[in-house]
């Protein structure tokens, strides 16, 4: 059954106003290597993943699992995994041209945060699903769908003042999966550690690319 | 080179309201398929394209295209590529499995909204890019970083009340990356028109998995 839909309008005025301000806002937000122990209310992080589960997705599957992890024990094994595989992707899987590459971030690894940031995000996407009937149920798009689900959710920290680095850990998604206790149809996509910047917090001294660069007018 | 990164806090109390705004905001959020043709600030857009800009990407790779259509010729051919392969892929392509998943959201493959639409916005990935001495630069997790930044392009549509609805026009990409000139290395990924919902528009009477359906706590 389809439902009216007539959302309030706003004024031209109103519009640019809001959409300039939305811009200065987001074109803050850095990725954050250097994540401060200081606590950040549950229900901020809850509100946050509320927000991440009103995104978009093909034929509205929702496929999403939001896992946070407080608990520093289970934050400390993530980072033991984390970094072994890390270390032998830096010196052995990645090859020099990639290395290179993220020369500039100044990433390696060693990642500190997965110990220090109040939470950690772990997103995962599910392949398919399951119908009432015990069926696989198919997920169009799946990775599209959490991903754009992820870009809504960065949009939320952003806007509450809390920071993270979107990080897609390399060949650790199976043995985060055991030790998360998630399904098989569950598959890490980005895990995101969130919290406020440490005191001394550093970013790389990157340019964006201006509008004309990335928009054509047709 | 690194540089210093400290922005200003929020109060606990300041972020658990932002938090909870941002989140019914954001949960009005719906796509919507009936696009009125009144016209919309081209500075809006700017903005809401400039605000997807600042999405993270791999590498900071930056791997996105963004191309607004407002040519109401150029509009209507890309109507014409679209209904041509969704009638097949309706017809013959996906089966009765996946028009039946469809089915509860009445879509089709007439798509008046490609014309009516003051602006539809192509989303291109670039697969690989260009390094300054001619050579390939790899563009790693080019997909989902493009997703990503369009979760940020659909918070910032949001936040100005326009309405579109997020679209993946299924084997369309390689005619409409010829008709609108774009090179080889840059995918279609997503379509999505934009505008002011029309006046008497409707949309599916879906419900959205609750907090605890979608977040699992450690
Ligand atoms: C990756 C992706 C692909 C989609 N493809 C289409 C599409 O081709 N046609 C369409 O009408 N809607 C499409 N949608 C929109 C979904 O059907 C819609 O998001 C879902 O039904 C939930 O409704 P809501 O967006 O109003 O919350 C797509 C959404 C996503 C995220
Ligand atoms: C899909 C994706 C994967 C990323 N993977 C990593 C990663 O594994 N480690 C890391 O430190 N940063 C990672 N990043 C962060 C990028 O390096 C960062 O977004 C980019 O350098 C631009 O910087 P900014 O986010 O501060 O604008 C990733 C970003 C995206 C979107």
């Amino acid at each position: 059954p389809q439902i009216p839909f007539s959302p309030p309008q706003l004024s031209e005025g109103e519009m640019l106003r809001r959409s300039q301000q939305f811009f200065e806002l987001l074109n803050k937000r850095r990725s954050v290597r250097f994540i401060s122990p200081k606590p950040v209310p549950r229900e901020v992080i809850d509100n946050v993943i509320r927000t991440a589960g009103t995104s978009p997705s093909g034929a509205h599957t929702e496929p999403w699992t939001y896992v946070v992890v407080a608990d520093p024990d289970m934050k400390h094994k993530i980072r033991e995994i984390i970094e072994e595989e890390e270390e032998i992707n830096y010196r052995q899987r990645m090859g020099e041209k990639w290395v290179n590459d993220l020369k500039r971030l100044r990433t390696n690894w060693v990642k500190e945060y997965l110990d220090t940031a109040p939470y950690l995000i772990l997103i995962f996407k599910q392949v398919f699903g399951k119908l009432s009937d015990g069926k696989k149920k198919t997920h169009y798009y799946n990775e599209i769908s959490v991903s754009i689900s992820c870009g809504i959710l960065l949009a939320a920290l952003q806007n509450v003042g809390l920071v993270t680095v979107t990080t897609t850990p390399l060949n650790c998604g199976p043995q985060l999966r055991v030790l998360l206790h998630r399904p098989a149809n569950e598959k890490l996509l980005l895990l995101l550690p969130v919290g406020y910047p440490s005191e001394n917090a550093t970013v790389p001294d990157l340019n964006r690319k201006k509008l004309e660069d990335i928009m054509v007018f047709v």
